[in-house]
This record gives C-alpha cells, sequence and structure tokens, in this order.
C-alpha cells in the first residue's frame, strides 16, 4: 500500500478572469492528484481589486508569512480597472515575486500543430524563456517630483546585480545544457542601456566557461522581436532582464496559439520559499465572469507546479491532457468549465 | 523660369551597410531634386567604427556644431563589432539625437500588399508610431559600482519630464488628426513603471481635451507585441516612449514586409536643429559591403526628409517610385545598387 502525500497550496484566484481559470486549474489538480498519490490542501487568499475596496489592502505582511508556509502558490491574475492602475499589480503580485525571491520566471512556449499561428510559416517552436524576477526595472526605484504641474519629472531605476543576474544566468545555462539543442540567447539592449546590458554580456560570457556545450549567441531586444516573427525556431532557451522578458513571452505567447496557452512559473530555486505558478496572461476584465477566458495556460501553469514539487508523472499527465484537448480543437466555442472538464477528464485517465 | 533652391545636407554613411544605403538613397534624392526645382549639398561626415579606431572620436563637438548648420542630417547605420558595443550608439548616433533635439523619432508602417508579411492574415496595416527620441531610459543617466566583482551594482534610469512628454504627445495627436481614422494608442507599461506611466497617461488624458475629435486608448507594451501580430490593422498613431518604441518599431518592421522598408525620421518639429532621416535597420555587419542589404528603407527614409523640408511632391515621387517597384517584386536577388537604380529612374519619371 503506497501512502498518500500531501502538498499544501496557497491559491490566489485575483481579478478578472483570474478566480475562472484557477477554478478550472484546481481541477485538473485535483483529477491527476489521486492516482499519482498526492492531495492538495488549499487555503484560498482573498486579495486582488474586491479586498482592496473593501479593506485598502493589497498584501498585509501577515498574510505573506502565512502564504510563505506552503509548499506552492497557484494564482489567477491580477489587475482591475476600478483601482488605479499599479495599486495591485506593485502591491501584491509583484510583493510576492520579489518577497519570495522569484528570481526565475519560466515561460515556456511551443507551437502546437494543430493550434493557429498568426505566423503563416512558423517552423517547429519550443522554446523557453527564462525571465529575470527581482531585479531590472521592476524594483520599484523610481519616483517622481512636482507632479501634475508643468515642471513634472518622474525616474523609473532600473537595478542589476552580478548576484542578481549570476544567479538567473546560471540557471538558464543549466536549463539549456538539460535541453536537446544546447543553446542559449541573451536579450538585452546592450548598446543602449551600456551599464546593465554589459553586466549581463560580462556575466553570460564568464558561467559559459561552466557550460562548455552550450552555444551562446545575443541579440538586442529589438532585433529578438523580428526573429520572434520571423524565425522562432531558432529560440531554444531566452534568459533576459524583467522588463525585456515581459515584452516577450507575450509577443512569443501571440505567435503560438495565443495567450491563452501560456503558463508560466515564478520560481525560487533554492526552494527558501514557495513557489508560485500563473498564466502569462492578465485579468481580461473586458471578459470576466462569462465563462470565455480559455483556462488552458492555468492548467499548464499547475503541470509547472506539479513538475516543481517534483510530481513529473503527474506533470506529464496534465501535459499530455491538454496536448491531446488541443489536438482536437475545432474552433467551436466551449465555456471556460467546459475545457476545464474535457482536460480533467483526460488527465484522470 | 522658376528658380533653384538649394539645400544642405549632413551625410553620415556610418558603419556596416550604412555606407551602402545612404549611396542608394542620395541617388534617388539626386533623381527627384531636377525636376523638383531643388538641388542638395552634401557633406559627408566620416563618422563611424573607422574613424574611431583611428582617432578615438565619436562625434567631436566641432564637427556636431558644423553638422548643426546644414537643413537636414541623412544618416544610414551606426555600430560595429569591433568597436565595444554602445560607443558608437550613444558617443554618434544618440549624441546626435540628444543634443539635436529630435524629440519625435517617427516611425511609419505600411503593408504593402504584394510583399509577404509573415502573418497569415494581417489585414490592412497602415499606422505610424511616434516616439519620444530625448528622454526614457536612453537619457545615459545610469552607472556601475565594483565592475566586475560579485558586488557590482549596474543602473539605468528613465528619466521623464512633463515637459519631454507633452510635446512628443502633443505632436502625435497633431499626426492622429491628420489622419483619417483620427486614433491615438499611448503605449507604456503603467502597471509596473508607476511614476513614468502615470505621468505618460496623464499627459495623454490631459492632451486629449484639445484634441476632441482623436479617439484614445492605452495598451501595455507586452499587450501591444500581441496585437501587433493578431491584428496590427487596429493601430493608426501610436505614441510611446524611446526604448518601447524601440522594440515596437522593430516588431512593426518585422511584421510589414521587413526591416528593408522601415524608414524612419528623427525630427525636431521646433526648428531649431536640423532634423535626421535614417532607416530604421542596424548596421548589419554580417552583409555589410556584399551589396545584399536591400536600400529601401534608406529611400523611404530620404523621402521623409524633402516631406520634412517642404517639399511634398518629391516625397510622393519617391514614395510612389518605392511602392511601383516593390509592387513588381518577384523574389529574384537584387544588388543594393540595382535596386537603388530602379527606384530612382522611376522617381525622375
Ligand atoms: C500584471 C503585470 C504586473 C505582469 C508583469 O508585468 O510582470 C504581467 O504582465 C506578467 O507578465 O506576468
Ligand atoms: C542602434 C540603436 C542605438 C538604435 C536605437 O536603439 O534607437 C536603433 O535600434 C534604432 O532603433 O534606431
Amino acid at each position: 500500500m503506497s501512502e498518500t502525500k500531501n502538498f499544501t497550496l496557497a491559491v490566489v484566484p485575483g481579478d478578472g478572469i483570474g478566480p475562472e481559470v484557477t477554478t478550472e486549474a484546481l481541477k485538473v489538480l485535483d483529477a491527476v492528484a489521486a492516482q499519482h498519490g498526492v492531495t492538495f490542501e488549499r487555503t484560498e487568499y482573498d486579495l486582488g481589486a474586491k479586498r482592496w475596496h473593501a479593506t485598502g489592502e493589497t498584501l498585509p505582511d501577515a498574510e505573506l508569512e502565512e502564504i510563505r508556509k506552503h509548499d506552492a502558490i497557484l494564482l489567477g491574475a491580477v489587475g482591475d480597472p476600478s483601482v488605479p492602475s499599479g495599486v495591485l499589480e506593485r502591491g501584491l503580485l509583484l510583493k510576492l515575486r520579489f518577497t519570495l525571491d522569484h528570481y526565475v520566471n519560466l515561460r515556456p512556449s511551443k507551437i502546437y500543430p494543430s493550434v493557429g499561428s498568426p505566423l503563416a510559416d512558423p517552423g517547429t517552436v519550443d522554446f523557453v524563456v527564462v525571465r529575470e524576477g527581482t531585479e531590472g526595472p521592476y524594483v520599484g526605484n523610481g519616483g517622481a517630483l512636482r507632479v501634475g504641474t508643468p515642471a513634472e519629472i518622474a525616474t523609473e531605476v532600473s537595478v542589476n546585480t552580478a548576484y542578481g543576474v549570476e544567479r538567473v544566468v546560471r540557471d538558464a545555462f543549466a536549463r539549456a545544457q538539460a535541453r536537446p539543442r544546447k543553446k542559449l540567447t541573451l536579450v538585452h539592449k546592450n548598446n543602449v542601456l551600456v551599464h546593465a546590458g554589459h553586466l549581463w554580456k560580462r556575466t553570460v560570457d564568464a558561467v559559459a566557461s561552466d557550460f562548455p556545450d552550450v552555444a551562446v549567441d545575443y541579440l538586442h531586444v529589438d532585433a529578438a522581436t523580428i526573429f520572434l516573427v520571423t524565425d522562432p525556431a531558432r529560440f531554444d532557451v531566452i534568459v533576459t532582464d524583467n522588463l525585456f522578458g515581459d515584452i516577450i513571452t507575450d509577443l512569443a505567447a501571440a505567435i503560438s496559439g495565443g495567450i491563452g496557452l501560456a503558463a508560466s512559473g515564478n520560481i525560487n530555486p533554492d526552494r527558501t520559499a514557495p513557489s508560485m505558478f500563473e498564466p502569462v496572461h492578465g485579468s481580461a476584465p473586458d471578459i470576466a465572469g462569462q465563462q470565455k477566458a480559455d483556462p488552458t495556460a492555468a492548467i499548464l501553469s499547475a503541470a509547472l507546479l506539479l513538475e516543481h514539487l517534483g510530481l513529473t508523472e503527474a506533470a506529464r499527465a496534465i501535459e499530455t491532457a491538454v496536448e491531446a484537448d488541443i489536438e482536437e480543437r475545432t474552433g467551436a466555442a466551449r465555456s471556460t468549465a467546459e475545457i476545464g472538464d474535457a482536460i480533467a477528464k483526460r488527465a484522470a485517465g
């Protein structure tokens, strides 16, 4: 008789379509849990726009400390037009990523043969972006003077450290080494952002000597967007800073079947705090509560969560179920729950 | 008898394919000059990698002051792998843009029916990006400490002022108002870069009241990359900051027939200094000197130059010639000079 292992999950459904897609991700997690000998004990955290309107809170420290005690975090989406832009993003989502030291923001892209790409001839696309998650222009190190006057000045400071860059670059090299093509592309803008850019470039060049079998190249971020539409098959592993990673992973999602399929993991590779899994898409307030959102990205994020917890077979079961579901998509509209049901059924085998 | 008007041009061929494409742009300028009653008196400036290797100079102040005396500047491309990344870009190209106060970096995108787009179904694409040219993360306001040690820290500061944002936003509104669709999209990332982002957003909202017939919307830069591949026809005029503008205009070029066709103007709308016209593409050192570069982007940049000098008919003659040339492209390879010859011949009528 095998023992059942229990994992604790903190669940943050969030705003907009977040709750809907999270429901389906949890449904699919439950569907695979039993046959892989695990259970997931969930605690839901009511954070986001509603909470902020009611209490003015985004993420109180006490709740953050509770969340920290879990094995992993599943998040839906954050952001709502009724809340000033940035309040929830900075106060909730980025606070989680920064405090829990999610320095590897992992975003795989793959074109499924049966899913249309807006590209006429995309080729075989299967790459992963390792986006730095705790530095860059996202640090919140900016300010404004004389706001609302003709003399206003607003700054945003991108902070990059050898410590922060090296650890994410090492992670990306290790991922590249474990893949068949063993190729790493650094994306930055080192011809303009010379201080940050040269730190990134020097770090990649230095770490490369520990990974002699990994081929390395460099692209400016503007050129990278060109290749993402003209030759996305050239990419294997991309490593880049927080802001460039934000931009190119949305583009990557767009060329590979849409933002409805793009999963992500905010990973703390040192496991000093729980990692967090969420779809790349935002809260899409325009379609919220209408069962129109595709939960596949959230479901694939749950697969990344399983993978991170070492439940590789269970992760594969979800991925296989998603692939089978995708292969049979006819274009007929299904509700969020219908897609979740179909994938859960397949994943349960 | 009509008089011939003479304009003075400072020409900076630059690096890589810069000289080749500049030769063709000048050829086409000459071809249209005569019948439009103008001449162009050119002074060529030997700036770029060769000069830097020989003298260590990128753009001495004396030469900058000479260049400033011209009616306009035509630039090829800047940057070479033999020079540390950033030296020529910051010391030459950005020094020109910043010192000559090119606050409107104008980058039109258009899909010509006969030119293949990597998009399967792009629709009718005809928009223009107004990229801010004198602020943002391009100001060079960053630094590094303890370089080369494990304690290194590198920063890049994005500087945004009400003065700088309002003037480019007003320019973009005026351009939108003059176009049939009268639509302006602000692209930023105001949910993360809250100080700069809110300054941009507030400025657009305020200036909008002076342009009541222009429809305004807002997109985060990540979402904008999605729309650029899934629905580029939705855009009319985009206004955005220096770095986001850099990124999305390369993407815009990629979806609309390639970087070989993308022209740009670095414009000083107040005419306190000459404006500068250059292709969006870089110096492409890998194909330099091989007559492989498409000079069309440089030629279309010359058309923007004519337009800026008030020579609208001459500008149209070049655009019409380019369109006719493009419509007849068969895919057979032509040299840089052959393309220039063909367009010059057509433009001469
Ligand atoms: C919602 C927003 C703060 C977030 C980001 O910019 O990181 C999102 O775009 C993402 O990519 O996860
Ligand atoms: C060469 C480089 C400095 C430049 C820029 O980043 O502005 C180029 O990419 C452009 O878009 O004109």
